[in-house]
């Protein structure tokens, strides 16, 4: 009995320790941070949660994607199933979740993929989310000419000098994979370009940043991209990325 | 006895549950990978496991040596433990899954390395493996108008800015690690290979490309081993190797 | 009792078991690793703890600073715990500790951070470390000539593209992180540098190198860090480090 009673008292404690210190809002940051890193705490509560998040330029559905992308990207596990529960309460389907980490399972590799589903599967446990099954929607249409061009870099780049990657990027990766319709073609761009930045591979950004934008993603989405990015894989990630951004938008502009 | 037989039930039970939709082939992708990301299971089970595993220009144990080094190299954990299990059936020896280990904690570091003995370890003790013992053949050969090159390099370059790091550079990593009889030189240069596009480091994957060739890697196996890797540490590290594997082809070929 | 026996008599046997075998130094190579891959308790032994830890050219405390650094920075939680403990004994203060892990998370990414910080925490509970407070020190003053240019720099290079990163960088970054008391702007800078070359960032790696020189450290210091690093981040990432250390070195010379 007086344990119960004394983890109730915790508990009412917590729940008021929760409130920011001006009574402004709720903490994000758990105890722990504050204990071991009170800055963290600050800036994780004053400027991550108090006004990254609450920026307009990029709607919360799409900063829920971009960081999910991220995480499943940077295999960081024990942040997954936190952020799939705020992707789902931002919007985000079950269905696209699912078809997100198949995605980046493309982009970033399998373990991270198989150890996303992990995560991904409870959470929706928890929530008691039934299996995923695939849309019968047809097929995505990728648009031919940009695709004619995308086939003739691949076959002329690739091809010869490594055929069964050439061979597997046409016939799996844009012969299958980026016409299922259970991510929109535009969401594909958004959570590859995160993946990419936030692993530090900058050489295949000015494509996939293209296609985004072809795909709807504005200039001033792209970049609130880098600036919320910068949160979850790291300034350097953000700041290596705009020089790139940049010569995208520049290009663009002259066509 | 019972127990005997009910877990003679359970395994013909997975087994059937192991048999994909068409009858095809047993599934790999684990029943959560369905549920969650059903995509992705397609993609296991149809294109990574249903073809690329079984293409002939590598074979089933350099896939297995290059799977568990990109596994140690990006300190994917939670999938090495089944790698090494799969490397074993392939005839990888466990002497030289340790010592592919010890490699890899000079080319990704220490961290990478003591995770994976933590989980290759339970992997061979549910095998049964004993304790592994370093060989006691001589010490292996480096080539030596190729060491001389290698070391005027580290000399010339390294030692002027950081001393300590050339000195360990050429007494002991080439000095004792790449002298070591428990794994070949032509495995060590595979796993090296692997473990540098696999983190997204090809400024030195020319030098360890020709060192892979000059120990018997084909330019056939080079090749297939980046759409290999495409699926493990993702499709932008496989195409960002390309080129640098194309140039290697060409310098060999004008030689 | 005779459970009691057995684990003293174990603990017995394990400390004699942890002389090394010339009886030089006590082993830190856990037995898994004698036992998994015996060449890697070999260079453990032998050649990190038993020469590099020791050389006088970066001081324990340094080590410290930057093995945490890169644990945290290439998201090792597994070995976070171990060299958090080694830090307090070199002479980290918790409250470093706690700082460091905040300016990481900017550096590398929250999700580093938040994991790092319940890695902290036990170590701190099992050591009955009190919770961290934030110092009431004065904020560190940045040197106004070179804040001027580095601001100069973000407000031309940045703030055209993407105007909220640029924003982030003045006035969160440098407008209230490094100006916090709590870790030295040296520290600081050395975490800094430690993080970039590990995860594989060069492009920020000479702003922050000047920087560090401008806060006390040596180039003797520098360059043993990256020999450091090697064993913790990888060979290769030290290796593509030392050019732009040279670079770094040369433009100082001139000056």
């Amino acid at each position: 009995m007086k344990t119960i009673a004394a983890s109730i008292a915790l508990s009412a404690f917590a729940a008021s320790g929760a409130e920011a210190q001006e009574g402004k809002r709720p903490r994000v940051a758990p105890a722990a941070v504050y204990e071991v890193a009170p800055g963290l705490g600050h800036f994780t509560d004053d400027v991550l949660f108090g006004e990254v998040w609450l920026r307009k330029d990029l709607s919360p559905r799409d900063r829920s994607l971009v960081t999910v992308a991220t995480l499943v990207a940077t295999g960081k596990s024990a942040q997954i199933g936190g952020h799939v529960g705020r992707a789902l309460d931002n919007g985000v389907t079950p269905a696209e979740i699912g078809e997100l980490i198949t995605h980046l399972a493309f982009y970033t590799g399998w373990p991270n993929a198989i150890s996303a589903v992990n995560e991904t599967r409870a959470v929706f446990e928890k929530r008691s989310i039934a299996t995923v099954t695939e849309s019968d929607a047809g097929r995505l249409t990728l648009e031919p000419e940009a695709e004619a061009a995308r086939a003739h870099t691949v076959n002329t780049t690739i091809a010869p000098t490594a055929p069964a990657l050439a061979d597997l990027t046409n016939r799996v990766v844009f012969g299958d994979l980026w016409q299922r319709p259970d991510l929109s073609a535009r969401d594909r761009s958004l959570v590859t370009m995160a993946a990419l930045i936030a692993i530090g591979q900058p050489e295949q950004l000015p494509f996939h940043a293209n296609r985004a934008m072809d795909n709807g993603l504005t200039q001033k989405e792209a970049a609130e991209l880098a600036a919320h990015l910068a949160f979850y894989a790291g300034w350097p990630r953000a700041m290596s990325a705009v020089p790139v951004l940049q010569k995208v938008f520049e290009t663009r502009k002259t066509r």
